[in-house]
């Protein structure tokens, strides 16, 4: 315990000191730099080991009702502030996690501390509406104030859902009724007899065997739609029933990008060309792809513009719906509001399915021949919850006030260049580092991951690994050069202990 | 208009009288009742055509983001209150429909508001946790004084999810990973290299062709695997890819129940036995059975305790898990806190689901090998949200403090009756009246459906409907003798307009 209590001096220390050498020509920009959070720690402040004796009591208590094997950490969420997540047992990391990349504007956000004491969600909380039946007076103008003012552009309609995996499969849904309807021959013509009868006992043509394509490696979710597009980990998939839906390669890029131009291209070529062969082969008509800006549970997989703005292409020329699943990459993290945004496309997607960071989920859309062409075929009880849609836009007022966009994108560059430096010093520890340029989406690979990610607590930090070699940072939108700082010089002490 | 002011005025004389002469037996047990909401109105007051112009004009706006094509009534929450739905042109309507069963104890709680008023929901609010990782140090207080105080007996642990769909979905999945570890002999046998291998790619055997079996007319929910055992209406389905999954006749019991006694008891043995024969012979081997103990979108279609208890024998003898859906049943309405505790079954369901009423979702379970065999194989980032558990003991708390379990049951047995002398003066309207000793549970078939739900509103009343001829009745568990009085009153006055 003395020595964990004493790396927590010393890093009290540091915070206060100017950091290691290497990042002294930032310190007058960092010096300046005006903390968002005035009541945060200054810097991790580790106590005991962790888990610590209190985590571990309440940890066998909890493990009486609710599976805990995949336990992280108890989490004293009334002693978390902004970017610091504190534990029973009296510690302090700064958390580059954040709750799987869920946590936009910080632990104990004064500004949804009001939201969550307004009028509004009382109303909401206890008076649930079923809200495709009975919706609240004020949801267009909750909408129209939240959801959509946040909306990518060219899309400007909503269908609301609770987390990304539902979003995901309200999206493929809409994708396959819109396939049928274009099958059809337009919006007006009605099912047939045999449709109507054949979809009761689940068979064609009334349940047709069409497909979503997806691409090896990537995350849109765990229930049986979703999970059926999903490619990540065996561990995710196994003993569940999938449908027949393809996978496309997802381009396995080179890095330093620069130094692979051409290899990188061709590579991108390859799978856009294994793409368009599956659209037009795969025995399952694909009516939708979906795809990440950023594969992340996959391991923080990048591709360029170029490729996206080709699968943009192909989806319109082969008729089929692009849908972008911005679960993970949206609001801000990456440096714009959506990571597609970085694309500069010339029509927008069909669809962009979002979660986590908006505390609610749904997916945004334009086309209107993407409504169904009857009412009650998309349609739930609830279809989302106008509690955490409050919590959305107080999100989305807060990232406009701070300029929390910008701010990512900017400290992001810092904590990248920060990173560079490190891969240099330390090259077995560092490869394949990516997101430059991508705000705070930063990942490299580490031979000794899993070690990497379990030490990080002991010297006071919250970190997250994904794919099989991966670490990758999710800070919040309040993560400053201050903490960027602590965490360089916390990723050094952590590769010194492995 | 006039006739509408009219007939509202009617209603508040008819509130302030005794009833119609018919139910005068009880009027001295109605007269003494407490009503739980003194702030009630007397009765519904109708003001406007409904819709009124105002929630025209607001669902035109709606209707620019969000599809309202399913829209039944913009609704006024901060002026709702109990059982009294409020619109936007001042029409209160008593509301027996109540967000399609999901309301419990009345709109405006005093409890809940005092709930949604705590410092535990404020952090819950603006702290939203990966419970999986991350848990609050509270939650498993919040469980065991909240879902688990609620908890079936005999299951005595919870996997927390977000609405009725993903909860039956995480069921599901539990089940086939539960048949599979049989199928491999043992928790401890590890997956084999061509599984993990097979399923990246969504074959078998990583990816297996189990099943679900479901019944003809039930409603699981409508993402991919529930609706695969949703078979409630083609529009619920068409279009949409589903797995080859088995189902079952569920029984057509005839009515009244003590005049068909033999026929119905042939019926259930058909059914039972069709079960049986899909279990040993579909070709998608049956992993669980899944069934609502009153199949309730698909038309209020009930059975008897002995007809469970059949289906709890043979998933029994064939090793097969009985999931038993209660997201519309659950929550006291049935006169039972869960509808199956009817049965009298001598081993509990397997897993039993929740939603609606709860005001959040997941499933209960009882035997341990229904945790999956590793870590982060029943996972996912949010597995619920800590606000809307804070919500649900709150309910518990209330149902408790107020009986509103016994009250439901002695309610419901009060409206029984007047619904049967109703049958008998108006048989032609009434159909198949059913729900008797289920609590307030309660429905019929007549010819007029759609016309008698649209008519309602302009007595007072905001009712629903479910299958194809059945009017549902789904007042909240705060449904006292008053307002079943009013009720009565006004289904007279709506067979009248029909």
């Amino acid at each position: 315990m003395a020595s964990v209590l004493r790396s927590s001096t010393k890093l009290r220390a540091a915070a206060r000191a100017p950091a290691v050498r290497a990042f002294s020509t930032t310190a007058r920009l960092r010096a300046a730099e005006k903390p968002f959070f005035p009541n945060e720690p200054s810097a991790p402040s580790v106590q005991t080991a962790i888990p610590g004796p209190k985590n571990k009591a309440a940890a066998a208590e909890l493990d009486e009702v609710f599976d805990v094997r995949s336990l992280n950490m108890l989490t004293d969420y009334t002693r978390s502030v902004g970017n610091y997540i504190a534990d029973l047992d009296g510690n302090k990391l700064l958390d580059v996690y954040a709750q799987i990349a869920s946590i936009p504007v910080g632990y104990n956000n004064p500004h949804l501390e009001q939201v969550a004491q307004s009028p509004e969600m009382l109303n909401a909380l206890i008076n649930r509406p079923a809200l495709g039946n009975f919706p609240s007076a004020d949801w267009a103008n909750i909408l129209k104030t939240g959801a959509l003012k946040a909306a990518p552009k060219g899309l400007n309609q909503v269908f609301t859902a609770m987390a990304g995996s539902d979003a995901n499969e309200t999206a493929y849904k809409a994708a396959f009724m819109y396939y049928r309807q274009m099958q059809r021959g337009g919006h007006e013509i009605e099912f047939t007899e045999e449709e109507l009868l054949s979809t009761m006992d689940n068979q064609v043509p009334g349940s047709p065997q069409l497909s979503i394509l997806s691409f090896k490696s990537a995350f849109h979710g765990r229930l049986f739609g979703s999970l059926s597009t999903t490619r990540s980990k065996a561990i995710h998939k196994i003993d569940i029933p999938a449908f027949d839906w393809p996978q496309a390669p997802f381009p396995a890029l080179k890095y330093p990008l620069e130094e692979h131009v051409h290899e990188n291209a061709a590579e991108e070529k390859r799978c856009l060309d294994e793409v368009e062969r599956l659209i037009k082969e795969f025995h399952n008509p694909v009516a939708a792809v979906v795809v990440e800006p950023i594969q992340s549970e996959g391991g923080d997989n990048h591709a360029s513009p170029a490729f996206f703005q080709g699968l943009r292409e192909i989806t319109k020329r082969t008729n089929v719906l692009f849908i972008v699943d911005e679960v993970q990459t949206g609001i801000g993290a990456t440096g714009k509001f959506w990571a597609h945004d970085h694309w500069n496309l010339q029509t927008p997607p069909d669809m962009v399915t979002f979660s986590k960071k908006a505390q609610t989920a749904g997916y945004y859309y334009g086309n209107p021949a993407l409504r169904p062409n009857k009412p009650y075929r998309q349609f739930n009880t609830w279809m989302g919850d106008p509690a955490r849609a409050l919590i959305y836009r107080g999100i989305v007022e807060e990232v406009e006030r701070l300029g929390l966009v910008e701010h990512t994108r900017i400290t992001g560059d810092y904590l990248y260049a920060g990173l560079e430096r490190l891969a240099q010093k330390y090259p077995g520890h560092f490869q394949n580092l990516r997101g430059k340029g991508q705000g705070t989406f930063i990942a490299w690979d580490t031979p000794k991951r899993d070690e990497f990610v379990a030490k990080a607590k002991s010297v006071g930090i919250n970190i997250g690994g994904s794919g099989v070699a991966a670490i990758r940072l999710r800070p919040m939108l309040v993560f400053q050069k201050h903490h960027a700082d602590i965490l360089l010089e916390s990723i050094e002490k952590i590769i010194k202990l492995l």
